[in-house]
C-alpha cells in the first residue's frame, strides 16, 4: 500500500523531471519557460483533485482545499520546484507531491479537519538564479524585501524585469502574504540530504530544528619563497598555516556537541607554483549546529587558535564574516502530530536537525512551522543519483496523511 | 677596495637590467632581440677586456682568456643572462659580471696560472620560454638532447626555428661542447636565493653540493556532501585528508636532517563550492636534501604515512612522481680554493647545499664543478626585491680573484 503511493508519487516526480532547460540533466531555474511548465503541470494535479488553484505575484502555485468551517486558519504544506544544475527529482519536488497524495489518501479516509489546507510549489528556493532566494516563502510570509527586485541573473536580468516578463506584477507582492491570524502552519516533506536516517535504518524523520549558520573567509598572508632555498625553520608558509588550521577546526568540530558540522569547501593559494613556497591561503568556512550557542562558540575559539597558529607562524590572519543564520525551531505540537503519525506506521522516532535551510525557516517567521524528512540514498542529493525509494516515499505520504488530523485539529483547539 | 668592486659590478648589472621585453619590469627570454642585445653588451665588456669573444650554436657567449701554457685546459666561470619574469638583476648575470672583474683584478695582480680561462653567458637557464631547459651547458658538456628542438614555447615557436631565426645552426650544436680532457672545471658564482647566509651574518658561502628533488602530485579522492547535512563522522573529506598529509609532510621535513626542505605549492580542490564537502584535492610535493637517502627516504615515509592518513578517512590516494634529481656534489679540490680565498678575506667559512637547480650541475657531468654563493637580502629572488650589497658583491669578487690562482695551479698540478 505505502508501496505503491510511492510509486505513484515517483510517476509525478518523472513527469516533473522531464521538464528541464538543459537535455541530458535536470535544470530548472525561477521565472524561466521551464519553471512556467512545471507550474502548469502542478496546477493541472491540483485542479484534478479538486483544488482552488491559483498564482501568486512570485509565481508561487497554490491549491486550496477548504475544510468548510467558518473562520477556518489555514495549514500550509508545500516546498519548491526550482532545482539546481544537474538536479535529482527528489529535492524540492517530494514536498509537493507527497501532500498531494497525502491529502488524497487523507480525504478518502474522511479527514476532518479544522483548518484549510493549502498546497504550495514555491519557485525559488535553489538560489540557481537570482542573488536573492526564497522568493516564495518570503512573499507568502510578508517579508520579501523589495531591494531584491534589483539582483540580476547572469544575463543582466533583473528579478523584477524578469517577473513581468513572467506575466506578475511586483507591485502585488505584498497581496501574496498571509495575515498572521489565518496561518495555522507550515509543514515540508523534504529528503534528508543526509546520511542519518540511512544508517539508522529508518524512512521517516522529524526535524527538530534547522540548524544555524556561520559562513565566513579567512586570508592567511605568509612570505612567499624558493621551495629548495629556503629552510624549514626560516619558513612562514602561508598554506601550511591553513592546514593547520583546517586540522584544528575539523578536530573541533569532529569533538562538538549539537550536531557541529565545519566545512572548508573553497581553498586558494598563492602564488600557486610547484616550486614556490605559498604566501597566501583563502580559504572559506562554513560551520553549523543545531544549538546557536555551541556554534558561536565552535567560531570563536577556532578563531582565536587560528590566530594562534598565524602568529607562530609568523603569518597573519584576516577573517570575514559573511553570513549569520541562527537555529530556526519546528514547532512541538507539530513535530508531536508527526512523530505520532510515524509511531502510527510502526517506525521508531527520530529527531533531527536539518543542516540546509529550507523555506520552513522563512516560514516560521509567521507561525508553526516543521518538517518530515525522508531517508534517501548514501545522504546524496544535488545530484543525479539523488534517490529515495518507493516504500520510503509511500511511508512519507502515510505519515503526512496520518499527521494532517492530528496537527488540524489541535491547533483549533488550542488557539 | 672590495665595496668598490661591488659598485662596478652593479653598474654592469644595471645595463644589462635595462634590456627587457617588458616596460617597467625585467624580463630577458632565450633568443628573442633582447638576448640578442644582452649578448652584445656581455660580448663587448669582454672584449674590452682583451677576450677572444665567439658565440656557439646555442647562443652562449665566451669569451676567452689564455694563459700562453702549451696544452692549458680550459677552467670555465659563468652563468646565465636569462630572466624569469618580473626578475631581479642578480640571478644570472652576477655569475657573468663577477668573473669579468676577478679575472681583471687577478690580472692586474699578475695571475700566474695553468689554465685557460673562460667566461661564458648561458642563455637558457630559467626555463622561461621552451619546455626544456640548460641549453647552454647542456651543449657545452656534450650533453644536449636533440629532441629538444621541437619544444614549442607558448606562441608555437619551435626551438629549432628560434635558433635558426637568431641565425644559429642546429646542426652546429654538437661543435659548442667542450672535450672532458681540456676541461678543468666550473665555477659559478650566484646569489643565495635563500636565507642561510644573511642569517649568519656571511657575505659569502661555499656550496657544498646542488640538492637532489623529488616532485609529485597527490590525488586524495573522498566523497562529496552537503556542509550541512552531514555529520563529521560520516564525512570523506578529501580537502581535510590532504590537510593531514601536508601537515604530516611538515612534520617530517622539519624534524629531517641534511637540509631536508618539503614544500606544496600547488593545490586544488573540487568542487570548490563554499557549502560542499570536497570530493577532490589535488597537490604538488617538491622535495629535497643535499643526501639522496634522505630524501629518498622521507618521501617514501611520507606517502606511506599519506595511504595511511586516506585509508583511515575513507579516501583514496593517488601519486605520480613528476620529477626525481640525484644530488650534485661540488667539487673538493674547488671547495677548498674557494674556502681558503674566503677564509683569506677574513671571515668564517660556510659551507651549505643550493636548494636551487644551477648550470653547475650540468657541468658537473663534464668535470670539476662548484659554485660560490652571495648573501643576498632575505632570501629573495626572482622578484624586483633581489639585493646583493655592493660589499658583498665586491668580496664575492675579491675571492673569486683569490681563488683562481689556488684552482687553476693545483688542477694542473694534481692531473
Amino acid at each position: 500500500m505505502s508501496k505503491a503511493l510511492g510509486a505513484e508519487a515517483d510517476a509525478l516526480l518523472l513527469e516533473l523531471a522531464a521538464i528541464t532547460s538543459r537535455p541530458g540533466m535536470i535544470a530548472r531555474f525561477y521565472l524561466t519557460p521551464e519553471h512556467r511548465r512545471a507550474m502548469d503541470l502542478v496546477g493541472a494535479w491540483m485542479r484534478a483533485d479538486g483544488l482552488e488553484v491559483s498564482e501568486d505575484a512570485v509565481a508561487s502555485v497554490r491549491g486550496i482545499w477548504r475544510c468548510g468551517k467558518p473562520d477556518a486558519k489555514r495549514l500550509v504544506l508545500g516546498s519548491h520546484i526550482d532545482t539546481v544544475v544537474n538536479a535529482g527529482r527528489f529535492d524540492g519536488p517530494l514536498g509537493v507531491v507527497a501532500p498531494l497524495l497525502a491529502l488524497r489518501e487523507a480525504r478518502r479516509a474522511g479527514l476532518r479537519i479544522n483548518h484549510d489546507i493549502e498546497i504550495i510549489a514555491f519557485g525559488d528556493e535553489e538560489g540557481s538564479r537570482f542573488p536573492a532566494t526564497f522568493a516564495g516563502s518570503l512573499a507568502l510570509t510578508g517579508q520579501f524585501n523589495p531591494a531584491s527586485l534589483d539582483g540580476l541573473d547572469e544575463d543582466g536580468i533583473s528579478l523584477r524585469e524578469a517577473l513581468i516578463a513572467f506575466g506578475k506584477s511586483p507591485d502585488d507582492i505584498a497581496k501574496a502574504a498571509i495575515a498572521r491570524e489565518t496561518f495555522a502552519g507550515y509543514l515540508e516533506v523534504h529528503i534528508e540530504q543526509g546520511p542519518v536516517l540511512e544508517a539508522e535504518g529508518l524512512s521517516l524523520g522529524v526535524v527538530e530544528a534547522i540548524v544555524g549558520q556561520t559562513r565566513g573567509v579567512l586570508t592567511v598572508t605568509g612570505v612567499a619563497g624558493h621551495a629548495g632555498t629556503v629552510p624549514m625553520a626560516y619558513r612562514h608558509d602561508a598554506f601550511q598555516a591553513m592546514a593547520e588550521m583546517a586540522f584544528a577546526l575539523e578536530r573541533r568540530a569532529r569533538s562538538g556537541r549539537d550536531g557541529l558540522v565545519a566545512t572548508i569547501g573553497k581553498v586558494s593559494i598563492g602564488p600557486g607554483l610547484v616550486n614556490v613556497i605559498p604566501d597566501r591561503a583563502v580559504f572559506s568556512i562554513d560551520v553549523r549546529s543545531s544549538v546557536d550557542a555551541t556554534r558561536v562558540e565552535a567560531v570563536s575559539m577556532f578563531l582565536e587558535e587560528a590566530h594562534a597558529i598565524a602568529a607562530r607562524r609568523g603569518c597573519t590572519l584576516e577573517y570575514v564574516e559573511s553570513q549569520v543564520a541562527k537555529r530556526v525551531a519546528c514547532d512541538p505540537v507539530f513535530r508531536a502530530g508527526l512523530a505520532e503519525a510515524i509511531a502510527l506506521g510502526g517506525q521508531r522516532v527520530r529527531e533531527l536537525p536539518s543542516g540546509a535551510g529550507h523555506d520552513a525557516q522563512v516560514m516560521a517567521a509567521l507561525g508553526p512551522s516543521a518538517m518530515l524528512f525522508v531517508r534517501c540514498k548514501a545522504g546524496v542529493s544535488h545530484n543525479p543519483a539523488e534517490f529515495a525509494s518507493h516504500e520510503d516515499m509511500g511511508d512519507a505520504i502515510a505519515a503526512l496523511a496520518a499527521a494532517l488530523p492530528r496537527i488540524g485539529n489541535v491547533r483549533n483547539d488550542t488557539d
